[in-house]
Protein backbone atom coordinates (compact mmCIF):
# COMPACT_ATOMS: atom_id res chain seq x y z
CA UNK A 1 0.00 0.00 0.00
CA UNK A 2 1.75 3.15 -1.22
CA UNK A 3 -1.03 5.82 -0.35
CA UNK A 4 -4.08 5.56 1.73
CA UNK A 5 -7.09 5.49 -0.40
CA UNK A 6 -10.72 6.73 1.01
CA UNK A 7 -13.46 7.70 -0.23
CA UNK A 8 -15.18 11.09 -1.07
CA UNK A 9 -17.96 10.71 2.42
CA UNK A 10 -14.65 9.04 4.44
CA UNK A 11 -13.58 12.65 4.75
CA UNK A 12 -14.40 14.96 7.78
CA UNK A 13 -13.64 18.60 6.16
CA UNK A 14 -9.55 17.27 6.27
CA UNK A 15 -10.08 14.58 8.88
CA UNK A 16 -9.64 11.16 8.17
CA UNK A 17 -10.47 8.25 9.98
CA UNK A 18 -9.21 4.76 9.10
CA UNK A 19 -10.58 1.09 11.58
CA UNK A 20 -10.15 -1.29 8.79
CA UNK A 21 -7.38 -2.98 7.37
CA UNK A 22 -5.52 0.17 5.83
CA UNK A 23 -5.33 1.24 9.77
CA UNK A 24 -3.88 -2.18 10.20
CA UNK A 25 -2.05 -1.98 7.36
CA UNK A 26 -0.11 1.44 8.78
CA UNK A 27 0.39 -0.07 12.08
CA UNK A 28 1.57 -3.35 11.39
CA UNK A 29 3.38 -3.05 8.06
CA UNK A 30 4.45 0.29 7.63
CA UNK A 31 4.64 0.80 11.30
CA UNK A 32 3.87 4.21 11.50
CA UNK A 33 4.27 6.23 14.49
CA UNK A 34 1.69 9.86 15.23
CA UNK A 35 3.03 12.65 13.67
CA UNK A 36 4.07 10.42 10.24
CA UNK A 37 3.61 11.84 7.09
CA UNK A 38 1.49 9.16 4.73
CA UNK A 39 0.33 9.46 0.71
CA UNK A 40 -3.71 10.13 0.93
CA UNK A 41 -5.88 9.94 -1.99
CA UNK A 42 -9.95 10.52 -2.42
CA UNK A 43 -10.90 7.62 -4.82
CA UNK A 44 -11.60 9.14 -7.79
CA UNK A 45 -10.01 12.41 -6.51
CA UNK A 46 -7.11 14.62 -5.61
CA UNK A 47 -4.40 12.91 -3.73
CA UNK A 48 -1.40 14.86 -1.45
CA UNK A 49 -0.49 13.76 2.03
CA UNK A 50 -1.81 12.89 5.43
CA UNK A 51 -0.30 13.61 8.81
CA UNK A 52 -0.97 11.11 11.69
CA UNK A 53 -2.93 12.66 14.56
CA UNK A 54 -3.39 9.38 16.54
CA UNK A 55 -3.06 5.91 16.00
CA UNK A 56 -4.65 3.34 18.36
CA UNK A 57 -1.74 0.75 18.60
CA UNK A 58 -4.19 -2.37 20.23
CA UNK A 59 -6.88 -4.23 18.20
CA UNK A 60 -9.07 -3.02 16.67
CA UNK A 61 -6.66 -0.91 14.71
CA UNK A 62 -7.29 2.80 14.13
CA UNK A 63 -5.76 5.85 12.59
CA UNK A 64 -6.61 9.38 12.40
CA UNK A 65 -4.72 11.62 9.93
CA UNK A 66 -5.16 15.53 8.98
CA UNK A 67 -4.42 15.49 5.26
CA UNK A 68 -3.82 17.76 2.13
CA UNK A 69 -5.38 17.00 -1.04
CA UNK A 70 -3.56 19.40 -2.84
CA UNK A 71 -2.40 17.23 -6.07
CA UNK A 72 -5.09 17.31 -8.83
CA UNK A 73 -7.07 14.40 -9.90
CA UNK A 74 -5.41 12.45 -12.70
CA UNK A 75 -6.18 12.32 -16.07
CA UNK A 76 -8.33 9.25 -16.91
CA UNK A 77 -5.85 6.78 -18.63
CA UNK A 78 -6.29 6.58 -22.05
CA UNK A 79 -6.19 3.14 -22.90
CA UNK A 80 -9.26 0.94 -22.59
CA UNK A 81 -9.83 -2.84 -22.36
CA UNK A 82 -11.98 -4.95 -23.83
CA UNK A 83 -11.35 -9.04 -22.54
CA UNK A 84 -12.65 -12.01 -22.73
CA UNK A 85 -13.81 -12.71 -19.27
CA UNK A 86 -11.02 -14.77 -17.93
CA UNK A 87 -10.91 -17.35 -15.47
CA UNK A 88 -11.78 -15.99 -11.74
CA UNK A 89 -8.11 -16.27 -10.58
CA UNK A 90 -6.36 -15.05 -13.50
CA UNK A 91 -9.18 -11.83 -13.65
CA UNK A 92 -8.47 -11.15 -10.08
CA UNK A 93 -4.64 -10.39 -11.08
CA UNK A 94 -5.46 -8.77 -14.03
CA UNK A 95 -8.06 -6.51 -12.58
CA UNK A 96 -5.43 -5.56 -10.09
CA UNK A 97 -2.17 -5.34 -12.70
CA UNK A 98 -4.48 -2.88 -14.80
CA UNK A 99 -5.67 -0.78 -12.28
CA UNK A 100 -2.08 -0.52 -11.53
CA UNK A 101 -1.21 0.49 -14.61
CA UNK A 102 -3.78 2.63 -15.62
CA UNK A 103 -6.89 1.75 -17.78
CA UNK A 104 -10.08 4.16 -18.17
CA UNK A 105 -12.78 1.03 -19.06
CA UNK A 106 -12.93 -2.56 -18.71
CA UNK A 107 -15.20 -4.48 -20.92
CA UNK A 108 -15.16 -7.95 -19.72
CA UNK A 109 -17.21 -9.47 -22.34
CA UNK A 110 -18.30 -13.04 -23.92
CA UNK A 111 -16.85 -15.35 -26.36
CA UNK A 112 -16.69 -18.96 -27.82
CA UNK A 113 -13.61 -20.13 -25.83
CA UNK A 114 -14.81 -18.28 -22.19
CA UNK A 115 -16.25 -20.89 -20.33
CA UNK A 116 -19.59 -20.75 -19.16
CA UNK A 117 -19.02 -20.87 -15.39
CA UNK A 118 -16.80 -18.17 -15.03
CA UNK A 119 -19.92 -15.70 -15.60
CA UNK A 120 -21.20 -17.35 -12.09
CA UNK A 121 -17.53 -16.06 -10.38
CA UNK A 122 -18.07 -14.10 -7.13
CA UNK A 123 -15.30 -11.71 -8.49
CA UNK A 124 -17.71 -10.37 -10.75
CA UNK A 125 -19.56 -8.65 -8.04
CA UNK A 126 -19.36 -5.02 -7.62
CA UNK A 127 -17.78 -5.64 -3.83
CA UNK A 128 -14.82 -7.85 -4.85
CA UNK A 129 -13.93 -6.77 -8.05
CA UNK A 130 -13.70 -3.00 -6.74
CA UNK A 131 -11.35 -4.32 -3.63
CA UNK A 132 -8.99 -5.44 -6.26
CA UNK A 133 -9.18 -2.69 -8.34
CA UNK A 134 -8.56 -0.47 -5.12
CA UNK A 135 -5.27 -2.50 -4.07
CA UNK A 136 -3.95 -2.15 -7.56
CA UNK A 137 -4.47 1.60 -7.15
CA UNK A 138 -2.85 1.80 -3.41
CA UNK A 139 -0.24 -0.11 -5.51
CA UNK A 140 0.23 2.60 -8.24
CA UNK A 141 -0.43 5.44 -6.09
CA UNK A 142 -3.68 6.05 -8.21
CA UNK A 143 -7.41 7.27 -7.65
CA UNK A 144 -8.90 6.68 -9.96
CA UNK A 145 -10.65 3.64 -10.48
CA UNK A 146 -11.39 2.29 -13.52
CA UNK A 147 -14.83 1.47 -14.93
CA UNK A 148 -15.95 -2.22 -14.99
CA UNK A 149 -18.63 -3.48 -17.56
CA UNK A 150 -19.95 -6.89 -17.91
CA UNK A 151 -20.84 -7.94 -21.54
CA UNK A 152 -22.23 -11.89 -21.53
CA UNK A 153 -23.46 -11.95 -25.03
CA UNK A 154 -20.92 -11.33 -27.64
CA UNK A 155 -22.88 -10.18 -30.40
CA UNK A 156 -25.21 -7.43 -28.89
CA UNK A 157 -22.19 -6.02 -26.84
CA UNK A 158 -19.89 -5.62 -30.55
CA UNK A 159 -23.39 -4.94 -32.90
CA UNK A 160 -25.27 -2.68 -30.85
CA UNK A 161 -23.20 -1.68 -27.64
CA UNK A 162 -19.79 -1.40 -29.11
CA UNK A 163 -20.67 0.08 -32.60
CA UNK A 164 -21.51 3.28 -31.89
CA UNK A 165 -18.42 3.57 -29.93
CA UNK A 166 -15.92 2.82 -31.38
CA UNK A 167 -15.27 5.49 -33.97
CA UNK A 168 -14.20 7.55 -30.72
CA UNK A 169 -11.51 5.33 -30.49
CA UNK A 170 -8.25 6.76 -32.52
CA UNK A 171 -6.97 3.37 -32.34
CA UNK A 172 -8.58 0.07 -32.11
CA UNK A 173 -6.22 -3.10 -31.58
CA UNK A 174 -7.24 -6.68 -31.86
CA UNK A 175 -4.67 -9.09 -29.90
CA UNK A 176 -4.06 -12.16 -32.01
CA UNK A 177 -1.35 -14.93 -32.46
CA UNK A 178 1.03 -14.74 -35.81
CA UNK A 179 -0.61 -11.37 -37.34
CA UNK A 180 1.84 -8.29 -37.86
CA UNK A 181 3.23 -6.70 -34.97
CA UNK A 182 2.08 -3.72 -32.94
CA UNK A 183 4.97 -1.19 -34.13
CA UNK A 184 2.76 -1.76 -37.55
CA UNK A 185 -0.56 -0.75 -36.53
CA UNK A 186 -1.38 2.86 -37.33
CA UNK A 187 0.66 4.02 -34.33
CA UNK A 188 0.88 7.97 -35.07
CA UNK A 189 -2.87 8.81 -34.43
CA UNK A 190 -3.95 10.66 -31.41
CA UNK A 191 -6.26 10.29 -28.58
CA UNK A 192 -8.50 6.94 -26.80
CA UNK A 193 -7.11 3.85 -27.79
CA UNK A 194 -8.77 0.33 -26.92
CA UNK A 195 -7.60 -3.02 -26.69
CA UNK A 196 -8.94 -6.47 -26.95
CA UNK A 197 -7.36 -9.27 -25.25
CA UNK A 198 -9.06 -12.70 -26.33
CA UNK A 199 -9.77 -15.65 -24.11
CA UNK A 200 -6.82 -19.05 -23.81
CA UNK A 201 -7.46 -19.81 -26.59
CA UNK A 202 -7.60 -16.87 -28.75
CA UNK A 203 -10.70 -15.41 -30.72
CA UNK A 204 -12.37 -17.15 -32.85
CA UNK A 205 -13.05 -16.34 -36.88
CA UNK A 206 -15.72 -15.24 -36.82
CA UNK A 207 -15.21 -13.01 -33.27
CA UNK A 208 -11.62 -11.66 -35.50
CA UNK A 209 -14.43 -10.84 -38.63
CA UNK A 210 -16.59 -9.02 -36.05
CA UNK A 211 -13.99 -6.63 -34.47
CA UNK A 212 -12.21 -5.47 -37.79
CA UNK A 213 -15.59 -4.92 -39.24
CA UNK A 214 -15.76 -2.29 -36.41
CA UNK A 215 -12.03 -0.95 -37.61
CA UNK A 216 -10.37 -3.16 -35.23
CA UNK A 217 -6.53 -3.63 -36.61
CA UNK A 218 -4.69 -6.84 -35.64
CA UNK A 219 -1.91 -7.32 -33.72
CA UNK A 220 0.38 -9.66 -32.17
CA UNK A 221 2.71 -10.21 -29.54
CA UNK A 222 5.15 -12.25 -31.51
CA UNK A 223 5.13 -15.91 -32.35
CA UNK A 224 5.10 -17.03 -28.35
CA UNK A 225 1.64 -18.14 -26.77
CA UNK A 226 1.58 -16.35 -23.34
CA UNK A 227 -1.06 -16.72 -20.45
CA UNK A 228 -3.72 -14.07 -20.53
CA UNK A 229 -2.54 -11.99 -17.36
CA UNK A 230 1.28 -11.79 -18.80
CA UNK A 231 -0.28 -10.99 -22.46
CA UNK A 232 -2.50 -8.12 -20.73
CA UNK A 233 0.29 -6.25 -19.17
CA UNK A 234 2.84 -6.45 -21.94
CA UNK A 235 0.07 -5.63 -24.70
CA UNK A 236 -0.62 -2.67 -21.97
CA UNK A 237 3.58 -2.12 -22.02
CA UNK A 238 3.90 -2.03 -26.01
CA UNK A 239 1.10 0.32 -26.06
CA UNK A 240 1.83 2.75 -23.11
CA UNK A 241 5.51 2.63 -25.85
CA UNK A 242 3.76 3.67 -28.44
CA UNK A 243 2.15 6.44 -27.12
CA UNK A 244 4.90 8.06 -25.52
CA UNK A 245 6.66 7.86 -28.74
CA UNK A 246 3.62 9.37 -30.13
CA UNK A 247 3.40 12.05 -27.62
CA UNK A 248 7.43 13.18 -28.23
CA UNK A 249 6.96 12.77 -31.92
CA UNK A 250 3.63 15.06 -31.49
CA UNK B 1 0.69 -27.08 -22.08
CA UNK B 2 0.73 -25.93 -25.39
CA UNK B 3 4.24 -28.14 -26.40
CA UNK B 4 5.20 -31.12 -24.56
CA UNK B 5 9.10 -30.70 -23.82
CA UNK B 6 11.22 -33.86 -23.13
CA UNK B 7 14.69 -34.02 -22.38
CA UNK B 8 17.39 -34.72 -25.32
CA UNK B 9 17.87 -38.11 -22.82
CA UNK B 10 14.38 -39.22 -22.91
CA UNK B 11 14.32 -39.54 -26.79
CA UNK B 12 15.53 -42.98 -28.07
CA UNK B 13 15.30 -42.48 -31.93
CA UNK B 14 12.65 -40.85 -33.03
CA UNK B 15 10.55 -42.37 -29.94
CA UNK B 16 9.42 -40.69 -26.60
CA UNK B 17 7.93 -42.17 -23.81
CA UNK B 18 5.91 -40.19 -20.80
CA UNK B 19 4.58 -41.37 -17.74
CA UNK B 20 4.55 -38.33 -15.38
CA UNK B 21 2.65 -34.97 -15.12
CA UNK B 22 3.31 -34.65 -19.08
CA UNK B 23 1.11 -37.76 -19.47
CA UNK B 24 -1.17 -37.07 -17.11
CA UNK B 25 -1.94 -33.85 -18.73
CA UNK B 26 -2.07 -34.98 -21.96
CA UNK B 27 -4.64 -37.71 -21.05
CA UNK B 28 -6.75 -35.68 -18.28
CA UNK B 29 -6.24 -31.91 -19.69
CA UNK B 30 -5.96 -31.99 -23.46
CA UNK B 31 -7.80 -35.43 -23.92
CA UNK B 32 -6.07 -36.79 -26.74
CA UNK B 33 -5.84 -40.08 -28.26
CA UNK B 34 -3.79 -42.88 -30.39
CA UNK B 35 -3.43 -41.17 -33.56
CA UNK B 36 -3.26 -37.53 -32.24
CA UNK B 37 -0.81 -35.08 -33.29
CA UNK B 38 0.81 -32.68 -30.55
CA UNK B 39 3.79 -30.24 -30.58
CA UNK B 40 7.01 -31.58 -29.16
CA UNK B 41 10.38 -29.55 -28.52
CA UNK B 42 13.58 -31.09 -27.36
CA UNK B 43 14.42 -28.87 -24.00
CA UNK B 44 17.52 -26.53 -25.22
CA UNK B 45 16.54 -28.32 -28.78
CA UNK B 46 14.71 -28.23 -31.67
CA UNK B 47 11.21 -28.90 -32.22
CA UNK B 48 8.39 -30.18 -33.96
CA UNK B 49 5.38 -32.91 -33.97
CA UNK B 50 4.83 -35.92 -32.56
CA UNK B 51 2.25 -38.93 -33.02
CA UNK B 52 0.86 -40.62 -30.08
CA UNK B 53 0.95 -44.22 -30.97
CA UNK B 54 0.09 -45.45 -27.68
CA UNK B 55 -2.08 -43.98 -24.30
CA UNK B 56 -2.97 -45.72 -21.31
CA UNK B 57 -5.80 -44.19 -19.78
CA UNK B 58 -5.95 -45.56 -16.53
CA UNK B 59 -3.17 -44.48 -13.63
CA UNK B 60 -0.38 -44.57 -13.65
CA UNK B 61 -0.91 -42.54 -16.85
CA UNK B 62 1.70 -43.40 -20.00
CA UNK B 63 1.82 -41.75 -23.23
CA UNK B 64 4.39 -42.79 -26.60
CA UNK B 65 4.69 -40.60 -29.34
CA UNK B 66 6.50 -40.75 -33.06
CA UNK B 67 8.10 -37.56 -33.20
CA UNK B 68 9.91 -35.73 -35.82
CA UNK B 69 11.32 -32.90 -34.82
CA UNK B 70 12.06 -30.54 -37.95
CA UNK B 71 12.35 -26.44 -37.09
CA UNK B 72 15.46 -25.59 -35.54
CA UNK B 73 16.40 -24.40 -32.40
CA UNK B 74 14.90 -20.88 -31.73
CA UNK B 75 17.96 -18.38 -31.17
CA UNK B 76 18.49 -17.21 -27.93
CA UNK B 77 16.39 -14.26 -26.44
CA UNK B 78 18.33 -11.02 -26.46
CA UNK B 79 17.16 -9.78 -23.51
CA UNK B 80 19.10 -10.51 -20.09
CA UNK B 81 17.60 -9.84 -17.34
CA UNK B 82 19.27 -8.67 -13.80
CA UNK B 83 16.60 -9.09 -10.76
CA UNK B 84 17.41 -8.04 -7.38
CA UNK B 85 15.79 -11.64 -5.77
CA UNK B 86 12.21 -10.93 -5.22
CA UNK B 87 9.86 -12.56 -2.45
CA UNK B 88 9.82 -16.32 -3.43
CA UNK B 89 6.06 -16.34 -3.65
CA UNK B 90 6.23 -13.58 -6.82
CA UNK B 91 10.03 -15.07 -8.28
CA UNK B 92 7.89 -18.11 -9.13
CA UNK B 93 5.20 -16.18 -11.14
CA UNK B 94 8.27 -14.11 -12.66
CA UNK B 95 10.45 -17.05 -14.05
CA UNK B 96 7.38 -18.60 -15.38
CA UNK B 97 6.32 -15.38 -17.21
CA UNK B 98 10.38 -14.51 -18.40
CA UNK B 99 10.46 -17.89 -20.05
CA UNK B 100 7.24 -17.24 -21.91
CA UNK B 101 8.55 -14.21 -23.39
CA UNK B 102 11.97 -15.38 -23.36
CA UNK B 103 15.08 -14.03 -21.55
CA UNK B 104 18.84 -15.72 -22.20
CA UNK B 105 19.91 -15.32 -18.75
CA UNK B 106 18.62 -14.27 -15.56
CA UNK B 107 21.09 -12.93 -13.14
CA UNK B 108 19.34 -12.61 -9.43
CA UNK B 109 21.60 -10.65 -7.12
CA UNK B 110 21.22 -9.13 -3.88
CA UNK B 111 20.36 -5.54 -3.45
CA UNK B 112 20.09 -3.67 -0.01
CA UNK B 113 16.59 -3.75 -0.16
CA UNK B 114 16.20 -7.34 -0.91
CA UNK B 115 15.46 -9.69 2.62
CA UNK B 116 18.10 -12.26 3.46
CA UNK B 117 15.56 -14.86 3.86
CA UNK B 118 14.86 -14.74 0.55
CA UNK B 119 18.20 -16.40 -0.29
CA UNK B 120 17.35 -19.04 1.52
CA UNK B 121 13.48 -19.85 0.05
CA UNK B 122 13.48 -23.55 -2.22
CA UNK B 123 12.61 -22.09 -5.26
CA UNK B 124 16.47 -21.10 -5.80
CA UNK B 125 16.94 -24.89 -5.65
CA UNK B 126 17.48 -25.98 -9.52
CA UNK B 127 14.88 -28.72 -9.46
CA UNK B 128 12.60 -26.19 -8.40
CA UNK B 129 13.13 -23.09 -10.41
CA UNK B 130 13.57 -25.05 -13.63
CA UNK B 131 10.23 -26.52 -13.09
CA UNK B 132 9.05 -23.00 -13.21
CA UNK B 133 10.78 -22.34 -16.24
CA UNK B 134 9.62 -25.23 -17.73
CA UNK B 135 5.94 -24.43 -17.40
CA UNK B 136 6.97 -20.68 -18.96
CA UNK B 137 8.19 -22.45 -22.26
CA UNK B 138 5.48 -24.91 -22.71
CA UNK B 139 3.19 -22.07 -22.45
CA UNK B 140 5.09 -20.38 -24.91
CA UNK B 141 5.87 -22.81 -27.15
CA UNK B 142 9.34 -22.64 -26.89
CA UNK B 143 12.35 -24.89 -26.29
CA UNK B 144 15.14 -22.62 -24.37
CA UNK B 145 15.78 -22.88 -21.13
CA UNK B 146 16.75 -19.57 -19.93
CA UNK B 147 19.90 -19.68 -17.70
CA UNK B 148 19.56 -18.88 -14.06
CA UNK B 149 22.73 -17.52 -11.95
CA UNK B 150 22.71 -16.37 -8.65
CA UNK B 151 25.23 -14.12 -6.81
CA UNK B 152 24.35 -12.84 -3.02
CA UNK B 153 26.47 -10.15 -3.12
CA UNK B 154 25.90 -6.92 -4.78
CA UNK B 155 29.37 -5.48 -4.80
CA UNK B 156 31.19 -8.74 -6.06
CA UNK B 157 28.58 -8.84 -8.77
CA UNK B 158 28.34 -5.74 -9.89
CA UNK B 159 32.29 -5.02 -9.66
CA UNK B 160 33.45 -8.65 -10.38
CA UNK B 161 31.49 -10.33 -12.42
CA UNK B 162 29.48 -8.13 -14.65
CA UNK B 163 31.96 -5.50 -14.98
CA UNK B 164 33.78 -7.04 -17.47
CA UNK B 165 30.32 -8.45 -19.37
CA UNK B 166 28.98 -5.35 -19.27
CA UNK B 167 30.63 -3.63 -22.51
CA UNK B 168 29.47 -7.14 -24.33
CA UNK B 169 25.48 -5.36 -24.46
CA UNK B 170 24.74 -3.33 -26.92
CA UNK B 171 22.10 -1.45 -24.13
CA UNK B 172 22.26 -1.63 -20.42
CA UNK B 173 19.34 -0.63 -19.08
CA UNK B 174 18.23 0.27 -15.09
CA UNK B 175 14.26 0.63 -14.25
CA UNK B 176 14.16 2.89 -11.87
CA UNK B 177 11.35 5.08 -10.87
CA UNK B 178 10.64 8.97 -12.19
CA UNK B 179 13.41 9.27 -14.33
CA UNK B 180 13.34 9.55 -18.41
CA UNK B 181 11.46 6.51 -19.78
CA UNK B 182 12.69 3.78 -21.73
CA UNK B 183 11.69 5.29 -25.29
CA UNK B 184 15.06 7.69 -24.60
CA UNK B 185 17.33 5.46 -23.63
CA UNK B 186 19.82 4.84 -26.62
CA UNK B 187 16.99 2.68 -28.63
CA UNK B 188 18.83 2.43 -32.09
CA UNK B 189 22.01 0.57 -30.92
CA UNK B 190 21.45 -3.19 -32.19
CA UNK B 191 22.88 -6.33 -30.46
CA UNK B 192 21.89 -7.82 -26.87
CA UNK B 193 20.04 -5.70 -24.53
CA UNK B 194 20.54 -6.25 -20.11
CA UNK B 195 17.71 -4.87 -17.83
CA UNK B 196 18.22 -4.54 -14.29
CA UNK B 197 15.26 -4.80 -11.93
CA UNK B 198 15.24 -3.50 -8.63
CA UNK B 199 13.65 -5.05 -5.12
CA UNK B 200 10.26 -3.46 -4.15
CA UNK B 201 10.96 0.15 -2.52
CA UNK B 202 13.74 -0.08 -5.66
CA UNK B 203 17.57 0.31 -5.62
CA UNK B 204 19.52 2.43 -3.35
CA UNK B 205 22.16 5.51 -4.56
CA UNK B 206 24.71 3.46 -4.00
CA UNK B 207 23.76 0.32 -6.44
CA UNK B 208 22.21 3.02 -8.94
CA UNK B 209 25.75 4.84 -9.51
CA UNK B 210 27.52 1.55 -9.57
CA UNK B 211 25.37 -0.35 -12.40
CA UNK B 212 25.68 4.17 -14.44
CA UNK B 213 29.68 3.29 -13.59
CA UNK B 214 29.16 0.16 -16.16
CA UNK B 215 26.82 2.44 -18.57
CA UNK B 216 23.62 1.42 -17.25
CA UNK B 217 21.02 4.29 -18.60
CA UNK B 218 18.12 4.58 -16.10
CA UNK B 219 14.75 4.36 -17.52
CA UNK B 220 11.40 4.76 -15.66
CA UNK B 221 8.29 2.76 -17.02
CA UNK B 222 6.05 5.94 -15.83
CA UNK B 223 4.88 7.95 -13.02
CA UNK B 224 2.84 4.52 -11.15
CA UNK B 225 4.90 2.67 -8.66
CA UNK B 226 4.17 -1.55 -10.23
CA UNK B 227 4.95 -4.61 -8.44
CA UNK B 228 8.26 -6.65 -9.44
CA UNK B 229 6.00 -8.71 -11.38
CA UNK B 230 4.47 -6.23 -13.28
CA UNK B 231 7.18 -4.42 -13.73
CA UNK B 232 9.26 -7.53 -15.48
CA UNK B 233 6.33 -8.05 -17.99
CA UNK B 234 5.99 -4.57 -18.76
CA UNK B 235 9.71 -3.67 -18.92
CA UNK B 236 10.52 -6.94 -21.31
CA UNK B 237 6.98 -5.55 -23.48
CA UNK B 238 8.26 -2.44 -23.50
CA UNK B 239 12.04 -4.05 -24.68
CA UNK B 240 10.73 -5.54 -27.22
CA UNK B 241 8.73 -2.97 -28.50
CA UNK B 242 11.95 -1.16 -29.12
CA UNK B 243 13.90 -3.94 -30.57
CA UNK B 244 11.10 -4.45 -33.15
CA UNK B 245 11.16 -1.23 -33.64
CA UNK B 246 15.00 -1.12 -34.38
CA UNK B 247 14.55 -4.28 -36.42
CA UNK B 248 12.87 -2.19 -39.05
CA UNK B 249 14.33 0.92 -38.86
CA UNK B 250 17.30 -1.28 -39.87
Amino acid sequence: MNIVLAAKEEFIGNRLRLADRRAEHIVKILKNKEGDTVKVGQIDGPKGIGVITKIQLCYPFSVELDTALTEPTEPRPLIDLILALPRPIMLRRILSQVAALGVGTIFLINSNRVEKSFWQATVLEQDEYRDHLLRGLEQAVATRVPEVQMHPRFRPFVEDYFGPLAVLYAQRLLAHPGLPSIAEGGKKEQGRVVLAIGPEGGWVDYEVEKFKALGFCTFSLGTRILKVDTAVVAAHARLSCMLDLDGKNA
